[in-house]
């Protein structure tokens, strides 16, 4: 898949028609029409060694017009195909949602989705076989709301012309709102040492009020939660073209593990983009287990769900490392989860003071 | 409540210590420490038919030291009056959150807090009864996302200086991000018409494509969901300050009416500051149950739970007008809802071209 570099409209478009041309030369030679979609489940997930990222496996399912189903999905995905090229001709886009509802006034039938899962998924296939992102094929998210704060100057392309914005002296305390498709973006000048991706909007606040991206020379990227693509492309992004490492500082409960390892390796989900929004090279800077040994951190106990979960990390290629072996085990020992917020049972500085100082000496970041 | 101005560091704190002053007169005469709070449930509210927003009634209760619980809650408000006169002696703020977990290195354990529903409502009630707002305590929500696009220059108070920004020039795709305190904000100057609050991220992202705040010169708020304080503050401003038209526009179904109904007249859990955040004036603009009729939207059933929030809603002073008895009537009948992007189904430019300009001109807003 070509997602290194962007594809331009026309380009997305020929790939996308490549697709639908299939389907009529399939017709022209007289055989059944077929799509081949690698299988997209947690068992034809493979873990990339040398890329260090998730990938999918050889196994594919083939779709073909021979049921009537089969025929119904490849006329659903030329009608998709059909909307998506009339968007990219005229420079448009549209979310997922949209998508789903629109086709509603498709004037067949059995072209309409039934459910949003339906064009989801189709889109995603389309990803996939098309080699085109749906960056490229200008289908929007819903919104993330993240945000990024620090010494950072970059030029965005809008589709009202450029703009010009430093991340600290050109915004409000809210920050920099990272749009839908951050490859619009363009890096023009920096005086950062790292990037800081902060789970919570709580903790970013904190970071922002205390001034450490300013004291630290810091990109601080609000992830806000699960974090969307846009989040994880810039990330990747400020890694790559800015040669900056990064760092992720979440909860210290197991589904932030996973906010770490989405940020660093990709999901099962996406794993067809992996190279285009894991950077492997990011390091976990806490909450971790021996966090809440060390610090006293208030606590909550794991609950049933949060035990299955550090216990099926235990089984994942990502988290096999002899750091994240040690801490999954110290955590289910001690019982225990914590919250970032949870430092401020040291005082509102320590974190900014004391805790993210030492740990990125430590971790040689500083 | 002194809720149209703001009050300064210095003025806000000289407040919240009076209450400590209180306890410690009490204390000198020989009596028994008492705070006075109104009851803030659903029998304690009454609608102002004036200012057309909720206000607390005439019911309180009373903490008294003369039980254990009630003497540990006035140790907690005391150590709380403490922190936040502290914080605002050093101009700082702190989340809810952080309040709860900074509790546990206070001296006294009884002091503590034991749940952040306990810190919260402690919040509230210290500021009904020493009428300073939550934000000129420097108390931060967790951030909400909201986001800001139009013909407005404003400047923005920031702890690194004033920074002039223009909603639609200076900012990227993703818009102004609406700070925490959205008092900080002083408008310069404006090409608006009117406001338009908008629910849901992806169709924020339809208007902006779309030209919609440029076309129309309306400043487009996004809401995010049920919408913060912070962005409900601002939408007021807008209204007060340039004298402009509130328009609210949502999915078409009763936890949305609610939306609507917190932004123009306020809510049960913040009564006690409708007139700082409520703007009684804003117009909803839909989707109304008429609209689904009309155009024939894509919908999904009413749930059981829809059914009773609407039927909730009828006996809602909030609702009992003409409009809101019909719409909400109409509703139950057809038993359907639908969501803003379900316009999609006419086009990605109904809403734009059609939607929006007809209701806007009916409602005598254009």
């Amino acid at each position: 898949m070509s997602t290194d570099s962007n594809l331009n409209e026309a380009e997305a478009r020929e790939q996308l028609l490549d697709l639908a041309a299939d389907f009529y030369d399939q017709f022209a030679e007289g055989d059944v029409p077929t799509m081949q979609i690698p299988t997209r489940t947690k068992s034809n997930i493979e873990y990339d060694e040398d890329k260090d990222v998730w990938v999918y496996g050889d196994r594919s399912s083939t779709r073909s017009a021979k049921t009537v189903s089969g025929a119904q999905k490849l006329l659903k995905a030329t009608y998709t195909i059909d909307f998506l090229a009339q968007q990219l001709e005229e420079d448009r886009s549209s979310t997922l949602r949209e998508l789903y509802y629109l086709s509603e006034s498709w004037d067949l039938d059995e072209a309409q989705f039934n459910t949003q899962d339906e064009s989801n998924n189709l889109i995603e296939d389309l990803e996939i076989v098309s080699e085109v992102k749906r960056e490229d094929f200008h289908m929007r998210p819903e919104e993330s709301g993240a945000k990024v704060m620090g010494p950072l100057l970059l030029r965005e392309q809008t589709r009202r012309g450029d703009r010009e914005i430093h991340c600290q002296d050109d915004v409000g305390q809210g920050g920099y709102q990272i749009p839908n498709n951050p490859d619009t973006i363009e890096f023009l000048d920096n005086d950062a040492d790292f990037v800081l991706c902060v789970e919570t909007g709580g903790m970013r606040d904190r970071l922002v009020e205390n001034g450490f991206d300013d004291e630290y020379d810091s990109i601080v990227v609000h992830l806000g939660g699960q974090p969307a693509r846009a989040t994880r492309r810039l990330t990747k992004r400020l890694h790559d073209e800015l040669d900056l490492p990064v760092v992720v500082f979440t909860d210290g409960d197991p589904w932030s593990y996973r906010i770490y390892g989405s940020v660093a390796y990709g999901s099962i989900k996406s794993a067809h983009l992996s190279e285009y929004l894991a950077t492997p090279e990011a390091q976990f800077i806490g909450i971790r287990p021996e966090d809440i040994v060390e610090y006293d951190l208030p606590t909550d106990p794991l609950s049933d769900s949060d035990i299955n979960a550090l216990e099926s990390e235990l089984e994942d290629p990502r988290f096999q490392t002899e750091f994240w072996e040690e801490q999954i085990e110290l955590q289910l020992d001690i019982g225990k989860k914590s919250e970032q917020q949870a430092l401020a049972s040291r005082g509102l500085d320590f974190v900014t003071d004391t805790y993210l100082p030492e740990r990125l000496t430590e971790m040689g970041v500083l």
